[in-house]
């Protein structure tokens, strides 16, 4: 029978199990422009709303797999490890982690997004190194990842173009957060890039898009199990993101905490969830004997980290851009710090030019927020609690609206337990 | 607060109510181009799935009313009176019905539309006599109106443009058959048009889009909530769609029925319900002595109808088209014929090229089907039961394809009612 987008529509709008036949035409013709934005938007919502089993989510993956080209590792001497993070607020673990996984023995092909909403991205952190460049050729990629074991660079046009073109209109039609769309979209990309390990780091809390430990554990064995269907090696870490990771939200302000932490310092969170993101990857690799806390403190995760850099343009020894205006928020009262809002503060690192509101929008390397104390610490009245930097102060109004109710200060005394960084693992 | 699309999808989509500046930003910017046809059918499937309340759609019609102008009839020196049917399977009642009722002593400014999928559309039928216009100026419009009593005519681009881009959108993304978005479209052309009085025919049944009593009684009681906070008297009769209307299904077909029910006879089940919302929509202007039945019998409708034809350019004594090609299906038994499937035969009748697939397609005159028994009686085996009519023959077997399983044949003397064609009332 001939297919046409409005029967496929009516289908999950219905709340019936799309057939293998369903999907893979819906997702073919959305590729080829045949269904239009507007019937994959209401097809999108539908799905959002009504759900997907297990087999629509794999064969919907599997789509858009087929949708363009796979790349292939296997020419490489090292096992590949490659590590997804479903976005957070001052989640710059790939920075170090990366160069640290490969002084440790594995090639990591790390193709990383850039930063849309109140989540930041990978790539533009880099792109604060001045001359380093996101995007490669994959003749490019392959000579970066098998000169200094680690490359991280955009994705190509011809891998998951099913995907790419899906995940734009998703971010504009509020359909984001739906777990069969965010598991296929990670995985199919993932899948097609032709990683032979992947360990998943899903964020839960205000600054995730999963806010229960419920929906992140849902999305995780989606995941893994489409992983695990597709031959990758699969593991998911469930961590903490109500509060952001380390004590920087924003591009060249969260380079410059990566490069403390591969210089053997850093927040202790982004130093203990870079160490177990490394064990789990390296795992995963079968390179069980690596010591990734050695290569931290000996330099070699530094190197790799500058050889990196450097193969991608980048200068690593020069100075990162810095924001013209600084605007201080002190605490109000004294006592414990017992709440500092993932989401709040993204927001208004986004709002003062660390992220983009469409697109095609420029983000500002210097702007964003640094946090002078994380829950659990003691504060006095009077003392800075945030700074804000930014290019644009007509900005800071704005921002301060974000921050505003992004924190508690409970009376001295009060007892307080932080959450852990891993929250839970599925594998 | 500035508003923004995806805002106003999450609410939705999210279960909230839309706030009345939700609403009013986002018709408005849909209608401006504004918000892309993307968002909207986001935003139209999470209304279908989610629901919208009274409020929600009493803003979301009086939106889309301001998006265009409105017409006044208070110059006519006669009380205006309207008629709307949700839309059903040989439903030609419009034709009859507005001559009837000027005859009577009403006008009758009828806006009416084309056929899509299954149903029929009024615009459609009239088309199939040589000459007629559907398209008319407002000033033309006017002076039918008030030189015959009556007028058929397009509703101009002017009234509602807001639901004229959201019907086309709504249909081709699966997002028709949501109670709030099928109200508030029919309500905001028949409040902006002017009429002082409503009468809505909602149609229950297989051929109908609503296909239950209590979803076709909640329809009308919306509707009807809905005209009388707009101060126009509205009033709802649920009638039955399980088996098509009359004895025929198609453009000049249906005329050919309707001049037979304007002449004093016609199909009983045609002749019954033109009658009675002759008398619903007599009562709503205020006209209780008129008597239809009379009018009818004494060719003072006729008499109207060929003045409101030539009026818009058609011959009223014009021969109407004829298909080019006719198929016989027999009925396969004898005995009583106890089902006969609105919606298998107004699937057929579109094959066969009374309705249209995409908008932009034309419409065959002559195509459709004519029944020769209705349920209730009595059939011999080999007896003809439908008339296929085509211009092209090649449709006939995929016509046969919808009309196999649309009747039942019961032994004889098996007892049997037939539904009444007025299924319950709501005011």
């Amino acid at each position: 029978m001939a297919m046409d987008a409005i029967s496929v529509i009516r289908s999950k709008r219905d709340r019936a199990a799309l057939t293998d036949e369903q999907i893979d035409w819906v997702i073919d013709a959305y590729t080829r422009g045949e269904v239009a934005d507007y019937q994959m938007a209401a097809l999108n919502m539908a799905i959002l709303l009504n759900g997907m089993d297990r087999r629509e989510i794999a064969r919907w993956t599997a789509a858009m797999i087929a949708s363009g080209e796979r790349m292939d590792f296997s020419s490489l001497s090292r096992p590949t490890a490659d590590k997804h993070s479903t976005g957070g607020v001052g989640d710059k673990i790939t920075l170090p982690l990366a160069p640290l996984v490969a002084a440790c023995g594995a090639a990591v092909p790390q193709l990383s997004g850039r930063g849309l909403g109140h989540t930041g991205g990978t790539l533009d952190k880099l792109e604060s190194i001045p001359g380093w460049r996101a995007l490669l050729s994959n003749e490019e990629m392959l000579s970066v990842l098998d000169g200094t074991g680690a490359v991280i660079c955009a994705a190509g046009d011809g891998l998951a173009p099913a995907d790419k073109k899906l995940y734009a209109l998703r971010d504009v039609t509020g359909t984001v957060e739906a777990i069969p769309l965010i598991a296929s979209s990670i995985m199919s990309k993932k899948i097609a890039e032709g990683t032979g390990s992947l360990v998943l780091d899903v964020k839960v809390g205000s600054g995730a898009f999963m806010k229960t430990l419920d929906d992140a554990r849902e999305l995780a064995s989606t995941m893994v199990g489409l992983g695990t269907d597709h031959g990758v090696k699969t593991v998911a870490l469930l961590t903490d993101m109500s509060t952001p990771l380390g004590l920087t939200a924003g591009n060249a302000l969260e380079v410059r905490e990566s490069v403390e932490v591969l210089a053997g310092g850093g927040p202790a969170d982004v130093v203990e969830l870079t160490l177990a993101l490394a064990r789990e990857m390296l795992d995963a690799a079968g390179l069980k004997d690596a010591d990734p806390a050695k290569a931290l403190a000996d330099g070699s995760a530094m190197d790799v980290w500058r050889r990196m850099i450097t193969a991608q343009g980048g200068d690593p020894d020069a100075v990162l851009p810095v924001a013209r205006e600084q605007h201080v928020v002190v605490a109000p009262a004294s006592g414990t710090l017992t709440r500092l809002d993932a989401y709040d503060i993204g927001i208004a690192a986004w709002r003062l030019g660390a992220g983009r509101a469409r697109k095609e929008d420029p983000v500002q390397a210097g702007a964003g927020v640094e946090l002078h104390a994380k829950p659990g610490d003691t504060v006095v009245a009077g003392q800075p609690l945030l700074t804000l930097h930014t290019d644009t102060p007509e900005r800071f109004g704005y921002a301060l609206e974000a921050t505003e109710g992004s924190f508690d200060i409970a009376p001295a005394g009060t007892s307080f337990t932080a959450s852990p960084v891993v929250l839970g693992r599925v594998d």
